[in-house]
């Protein structure tokens, strides 16, 4: 189940960084959508290395081939297997790792765990593992947008230091993809591209916030307890790799306010119910309120640095390790089609969920 | 399935905060396990009401029966199920409720997803809910203590700008229990009392941090993908009332070091593999390190204050609401033995499935 | 999840003939269904014990309590969580047990698997464990009944070598309840009963068939590959104590005809299609026809007899064993409203399943 | 969810007839396990079309190839992807099916659920959907015989009206592939195949029995109450294509005996504990009991026959329906693997699930 995700519109990814391929199946897709591999693709080319100066100039095409699940352009109910091939393998930028462990990446807990690991790449903690996500997601934000009238965004808030000032009820797709960092902010973007570039030249790495929203989403989409629509959010997101923290709404800033200050008042015209302020970030209870859902997601700088590292080996001894070849110095503008993706599959199940039992 | 938890050792909680009682059915303990009502009441006395000058002055004496799945003071392998009668019922006190939603509790999205809500308290989105929880938590929490040596231990961090300097790999329980707020460092324990005390008397409330820890937890525990041990600490944490964030080792502040400045170096000594810095959080690829494992989750101020507020009405038309009776200026004390119970129920869990694929 | 059933409208039974009691907790109900204890009891009358002069005289009220999940008379859409205690525990009557395992009940593989096992009964073996699914049953088929139009119905279709003839199509539930072994052939009916009433005598017990069926079911539940209805109606069947087979429309005897005559050609009315023959059993592909669903389950002959047997005991030494006091002759009278429960179980579980995906 | 199976050992299928080909996800599958596609192919062999005159002869080499996984030969603990491309499409041969559905398939039942259909072929519910089944049953057959000594093995009973003799505690895999129909009964297999033989040149079809067995099970797989051993093996086999009934041990002739003869006396001999009979089939109280499982599984006569049939057409108007081309007398050659993919699949999930709670 671990390679599992979601209930009703559940996705299982499958593949390593290098071997035949990565890919997706997606169980539970609504019949009769509209879909072929042009609607998939975008997204991943969005999330894919070698974009700009700024990401990885690892280069792969990363084209998406839909194996099952469609018919003459149409979903058919059934589940729907997409699959990329790995075509940029070299496997010689590796060989170091076949007995060294790179430190702060999955590499020992693998070998720990199973007593195995593709020392080929990162094996399933690859970011590679999400291009799965982000076609699955390429999906439910279809659903989404042309069942339910819901948008899901994200862009690149902050990078390090660097902050920019976003309205999330206004921001638009063609503004966060106005720039190759894709923050929204073009004075903030400027100065996040010359220090993404600076640190690259470094041969360091840096990391930021992603902030992620959905508009549109209607009264009552979550569940009380266990599955609320913030807690499976925070997973979706947690699960990404990098990720180190979630806050939803007014998040680690809530504390700094009495629950006067915090507490969103409802207001009602013409029989609809809205708050004056959006402190819950559209979610109360674990349930959709109406209001923009919005959500911030931190990224640890990317651990792949050029630089020679303390670590130990598989004997359990200790060596040192330098990087070789390309490094991404920001994953953040990368990262951004995943943020999307993982909303997009939560609220697409949490959609078929409330339909379920509610509808 | 809103209601479930976990995948091997699962538990379902169930009960409004008024009606027969809250309780929970916990299926997958290992059997021949010691259990009595002993082994579970001191954590419920930990969670409920009344404990002290500082929580709300409710009082529930929250005593637990055991109703199923113990045979001579064993575990059977079956299903235990817990139950807690409700006894503070005072319908009265709610009465306004019946036709009016409270601003920023789960009143209006319940409504608007259901069509109906138990208006007489909080219904599932009550704190009673947490009961069922803890007590599953706290057979969770002997089963990692007795069979892994793993101790799960949580402490109020922060309680608005007043934090506490807590050493996560040192700090014992006798210490978190040392004083009413649960913050093991003393001079900042006063400062919170005396914030808590004086918010409590303004009629209103106040939010923070509770840090968790988990030490002892061997390399291996985690899987790969969507059920990263941080994630689903992530979905554990943030299904829990009033949190709004969560963050896992350097969390947030991993943004402001480079790759360099952040990746734990490995060491080894004696074929035993650490790292010299813990920036990871115990966990690195969703797999825990051997590393004390450490996190922090945020709760908002409480939402029900002793002031009148604007909200609206069954009919979604403008009113105002004024909370009466008794209030509880700070969840965060109360908070502590509900995180634990949470690590230790996504511990126990992947425990089991580890065991069952690498054991 | 051994004690858990279904994946949207999800039951998790608990409890041991000997304890505290048993029940059941529903999770994913609709809210406001009409619901009291009053919609429940009848179908726990027609389980329990001491009915009649040819079931076990064990006596037992049986009386259920609603613990959560309602309110003023209404599901609130929450977790049902639904209580019966044990009255009639007599732990003389299994003295033995304590030593001697049982031949063909679960006491020896019980203790074999947990190493311990609650010897006063059967444990999560006994029928009493059934209480919890004709508790849910009994929700299930309100619901089906008021929302969708569907009738669950079963009865005894044969009593060792006595056989009824019935027509599923047209059969009542009045007829099924018009005599104590509830065959709704009056002929049949007279000679089952004197056949168990003779083997009752005897101290010996007798097995059968009955068939359950589903009326009114539309066309398009039920999921293709693992979740087929008839996989899941099996499944839910091989679940109950006792039994041995499982068969859907024309079953075993499918053999014996050629692909020619046990085709069941389409005929359309109207708009509307039918099957002039229904050997299908109202599945095709796993998915639900139309027509009327009716399958059958034997159940082997009750363990429990009045003579000596050979047995071992819990040192796996040879021993003989001999019951003593009250035994059932024949379950296929109480087996009949498990027989329902499961099937509206299954029903209903598909039907929110449909409505998730192509509703 | 529907087209995924077991809960630790966790398989999804998916792909049509026609289109990209099929293919199957393993998840759970424990690392370090020697795999290349030489162990899967010798299962697709068994299943695969065109393999004797008693078959169909649509020729299909069925080739399978792993796409993650593995890495130099050997299972990583990861999601383990095989692929089998569609070769023999051979659409103008389901052109007439466009328009209308054929009786007894599942293509009114889908084409009523989903809207649409993939007409060329049966889509999800043709046989080729078995291949994913098959092969990762090879892997589920590999874990139970190298790390359990768990035989599974399954071979044609009765065809029609002829039956073989074979005992469940001696038959070998040799002696079930030394003829063309899989039955060890070497004169009820010629028998056998005069009779599909005949059956075929007549343009009509023919069912039968298939029993499969396990031998080797340890004491304790399964659990109580709705994950029974024989509950979970009915899922698996009434989930195949075109099978009609399950039985396991007794089955239905339990019926015919009384409690008295059904017992099966427990003897010991050296604390080794047996069974005298073994009626139950080698699961007692869901829970195998260390005797050989063994069950049987009806197959009906398979629904494309050479001549003229009544059928409705997608306008849901009456009209006649004549299937062209080849076709398959006798399913049950090429079920015998399938079947015993599906013992394998949930024997290997339970052995898992023993070794996480009482491990």
């Amino acid at each position: 189940m671990a390679s599992t995700f979601g209930h009703l519109f559940r996705i299982t990814t499958w593949g390593e960084s290098h071997g035949g391929g990565v890919g997706v199946v997606v169980d539970g897709c609504p019949p009769k959508l509209k879909l072929t591999e042009a609607d998939i693709q975008p997204e991943l080319n969005r999330r894919r290395p070698g974009q700009s100066k700024i990401t990885t100039r690892r280069m792969e095409p990363d084209t998406v081939q839909i194996l099952s699940g469609t018919f003459e352009g149409k979903t058919l109910g059934t589940p729907i297997c997409m699959w990329v091939k790995n075509e940029d393998a070299r496997p010689e930028a590796y060989s170091e790792m076949k007995e060294k462990f790179r430190p702060s990446h999955a590499d020992f807990t693998y070998f720990a765990k199973y007593g195995i690991r593709n020392w080929q790449g990162g094996g399933r903690a690859s970011a590679r593992e999400t291009i799965g996500r982000v076609a699955a997601g390429a999906i439910a934000k279809k659903i989404l947008r042309e069942k339910f009238g819901v948008e899901t965004l994200a862009y690149v808030k902050q990078v390090q230091r660097i902050s920019g000032a976003i309205d999330p009820n206004k921001v638009t797709l063609k503004e966060v993809e106005s720039n190759i960092v894709r923050c929204p902010d073009q004075k903030a973007a400027k100065e996040m591209i010359e220090l993404i570039d600076d640190i690259r030249q470094q041969g360091d790495t840096v990391g930021g916030i992603i902030e992620g929203i959905a508009r549109g989403v209607p009264v009552g989409w979550g569940e009380p307890v266990f599955d609320k629509l913030g807690a499976d959010l925070a997973k979706a997101m947690m699960s990404l790799p990098a990720t180190k923290a979630f806050e939803i709404g007014s998040g680690f800033n809530s504390i700094l306010m009495t629950g006067r200050e915090h507490n969103d008042a409802f207001r009602a015209k013409n029989k609809k119910v809205f708050t004056k302020t959006n402190f819950s970030g559209g979610i109360q209870g674990g349930i959709s309120n109406g209001e923009t859902i919005f959500f911030r997601v931190a990224f640890k700088p990317v651990a792949t640095v050029m630089h020679e590292q303390d670590t130990v080996d598989v004997r359990y001894e200790n060596t040192k390790l330098k990087a070789r070849g390309r490094h991404d110095p920001c994953v953040l503008p990368r990262a951004v089609p995943m943020i999307e993706a993982m909303t997009a599959l939560v609220l697409v199940d949490h959609a078929l969920r409330h339909k379920a039992q509610c509808g």
